[in-house]
């Protein structure tokens, strides 16, 4: 059956892939600096035969033989996967994706020194290049796949998803966001939070993070905490890798990164194990994944009750001042204040950052706007959500992200759909165990909120759609409404 | 040209292997112990992947007609060290190969109980099957090489290594060891060393080590130190991976262990850079390598002036016993005393293990002796090298080692033409330097020791053949007596 060739042949690039997650990790986490280059021609090396095998000409019979086939159900939506990665793989000309791959190489390369030097000047006709590469690309694929350049930008990461609607979920939040906001901010000019005195000596925030990491089900049979100077979570669902950066002087931001990095861990560890290999047993999308990690670090690690459960875990490696104190910590973390970085930016102020980002996006790939349009529109947009200038300011302005140098158009966008489909999964869960979060974090029942999970959403994979996906867990697709009742609960109340 | 071809075909391999090296390392000192089932079979898809390249049909023709062609000197050497590969990879059936593999699986592995159990009637049946297997495979590599049996199975590890030669060699060190034995001991019974007593906690000895590996020159930037519970240097020339293992107890056996890992380092990371990737560049021999671990353990590591060198180090992480005074750690490193366990032997009993041994196996696949007859043969031969019985101690007998349960005959001679590379190398350094190790260590001229390594082997990787590499460093061939007057004068003066 051409439906079990092509498994055998997903379970061969599943292995040969894993061998490149672990040297990715390794190249991020321990690699010596002088190995890097012959590290870089075998993960090169690696990529090339595994884009070969992803293109092999047997595998457009072998599918259309297999939609002929008989299948179950979990078999049907493997294929539509197997499909879907094979047309991403196979519908852009080789040339096209080299020389993007240059240009983005190359732009990045220069962004990082032009950055720091505020070089709008020269960062400009790189990201050009970029662009235009780009924008050729989305048109390339929006033909194949029938929809509009962006959107075919938007399916690499968020299958499914179309820029109508996010103008739709997207113009909602621009109707309460920024009066929120402002609220908000008024309303914690009352009292300021203690700031935690160190040092917090590494070998301590790395035992208290893998404590925290225990309390949120971490499986450390299958998994790892290290050091990288990007943290991230990699390797493969049976030995997830996540990292994180510590700060002596600092603990406060590098325990939640672990949080949130664990969220993503826990999605990998518990994705469908028995089909591991196929891609019906990858998470879902981008956005999905997010969601997992922000409801680790969001719904959950923000809760106070969470707080109160971890701050004598604190408390034992840190001391006990004042500033340790549960309602400091939750001060601390709930602070909400408008500001120019997007990754520095709290839960309350984040999507303003990523719809920005969005629009300006959406309309460079359609052609709308060109890269010379973007500080203009940056700071006016800055100034209407979050009241701020960035005119002048490149670095901390429309320079300060990466990706878009390397061509990653359609990628920010997850980062809120992640918000939103974390607060819609709290509420469901909420109503499915009886119980708020807090009130589960204070009787001990962690388990069940991850059995919730397991459950919902880590245990299909992609055997649903996203949507579909969604509406078992919720009962309704994605809906807006119940970021902002997170939000007005926890802010405002 | 064909021989472009092959270079080409090269680079891919060894970029492939890159991978696999790594993941080796990772699977041995970091991955959680739940990964391992994934990671067994990622890794065998590359084994897969790499034969199949390895044997590609085109290899036939494009050797024979790059044999023909114009080429460099080196270019020659890296054409016959190719066809050697070739050979290796492609004169067995699949299903020997296969074979082998799966009797060598099961025979370890049960291995690893029945050894704690003494249990030679159970192994006996399964090294049997191991024997039986192995014999074919020398018997058809012996056919297509046109050599013994047992020589086509040293040729796997000592290239142009043969069993006449062998016999002689071992058969000198048969006339002089034993007595040199005896000699030693009752001159060592005299003194006995001062034991130093602990807790000599892991993260001083971690940073002992590194200091040590420091000051033998290790390149940090393309390499690293880490834990596994059999250590060993892997990695590849770019980016070298030692590792030990620790025990809080007792920090002396660890040390040195770092110090032979070491050689086998500083050898991969001096070999020839430009040329990385072409079977030309890569280590000469089993017995070269060692020589290189041997040198820096036993020649340089154990010489008194290069303990009073790191004794300083070692005081200022363990405080000042007087048993870590230089002139109890040169008594303590150099103590001599027969006993059971090849792997713990001390530099003058070594290559009695390792001769008893080269007999056996030798026999073994030649057919003359059979699986039966090892105890009683190994009993006697340790009578008579060592004085000591085995009898019906299978366990600290011939069950002792890993080689043999995976077929592995024709490795254990490396061993002790390691040491003998290593002592003769010695001599001509000394000469060429003007001046006794001992004295160079003295002189803070470490330096020019490794430098003479550099231009004399590690360059070279494999442009000549093991001969012609130590007739050029040392003016002759391997001469067993060098290892006897390096013992003589270090035990006997
Ligand atoms: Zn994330
Ligand atoms: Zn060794």
């Amino acid at each position: 059956m051409s439906y079990q060739q092509l498994e055998q042949h997903q379970q061969r690039l599943y292995r040969l892939s894993h061998l490149g997650a672990i040297c990715g990790w390794d190249q991020a986490a321990v690699m010596p600096q002088g190995g890097n280059e012959a590290r870089a021609e075998a993960m090169a090396e690696l990529d090339l035969l595994l884009h070969t095998a992803r293109t092999a000409p047997q595998l457009a019979q072998w599918i259309a033989d297999a939609e002929a086939e008989p299948l179950s159900e979990l078999q049907r939506a493997n294929l539509h996967e197997i499909k879907r990665q094979w047309q991403d793989a196979t519908l852009l000309p080789g040339d096209l994706v080299e020389a993007l791959s240059l240009a983005g190489s190359r732009c990045e390369h220069a962004w990082r020194r032009q950055r720091k030097e505020n070089d709008w000047a020269g960062f400009a006709p790189n990201l050009e290049e970029v662009v235009r590469l780009s924008r050729e690309v989305a048109t390339l694929r929006a033909e194949a796949l029938s929809v509009r350049p962006y959107d075919a930008m938007l399916a690499l990461y968020e299958p499914g998803m179309t820029s109508a609607r996010l103008d739709v979920i997207f113009g909602d939040l621009g109707q309460w966001l920024p009066g929120l906001i402002q609220d908000v901010t008024t309303r914690q000019r009352q009292t300021q939070p203690l700031q935690p005195r160190g040092p917090f000596p590494i070998a301590s925030q790395q035992a208290l993070g893998q404590e925290v990491m225990g309390l949120l089900g971490f499986d450390f049979a299958h998994g790892r905490l290290d050091v990288s100077s990007h943290p991230f979570c990699g390797g493969v669902p049976t030995d997830v890798r996540i990292t994180t950066r510590y700060n002596e002087d600092e603990f406060v931001s590098s325990l939640m990164g672990i949080v949130h990095e664990t969220g993503h861990a826990r999605y990998e560890q518990g994705l469908p194990r028995h089909l591991l290999g196929q891609p019906v047993a990858e998470a879902r999308s981008m956005g999905i994944h997010e969601s997992q990690s922000l409801f680790c670090e969001m719904q959950l690690g923000h809760d106070p009750a969470f707080l109160n459960l971890i701050a004598p875990h604190i408390a034992r490696h840190f001391g006990t001042q004042p500033a340790l104190a549960p309602e400091n910590l939750a001060r601390l973390y709930l602070d909400v204040k408008p500001g120019l970085i997007r990754v520095d930016a709290d839960e309350v102020t984040y999507p303003a950052h990523v719809i920005l980002r969005y629009e300006l996006e959406r309309d460079l790939i359609e052609g709308r706007i060109e890269v010379a349009d973007i500080p203009e529109l940056w700071d006016a947009k800055m100034q209407q959500w979050l009241g701020l200038s960035t005119k002048g300011n490149y670095r901390d302005g429309c320079m300060q992200d990466i990706h878009w140098t390397d061509g990653s158009f359609g990628y920010f966008p997850s980062y809120t759909l992640g918000a939103m489909y974390a607060a819609q999964l709290r509420f469901a869960l909420e109503r499915a165990l009886g119980a708020s979060l807090g009130t589960l974090v204070a009787q001990g029942r962690l388990a069940d909120v991850f059995g919730w999970l397991q459950q919902n959403v880590w245990q299909h994979g992609s055997a649903f759609d996203t949507d579909e996906l969604v509406r078992r867990a919720s009962g309704e697709a994605l809906n807006p409404q119940w970021l902002r009742q997170h939000l007005e609960q926890r802010y405002l109340k």
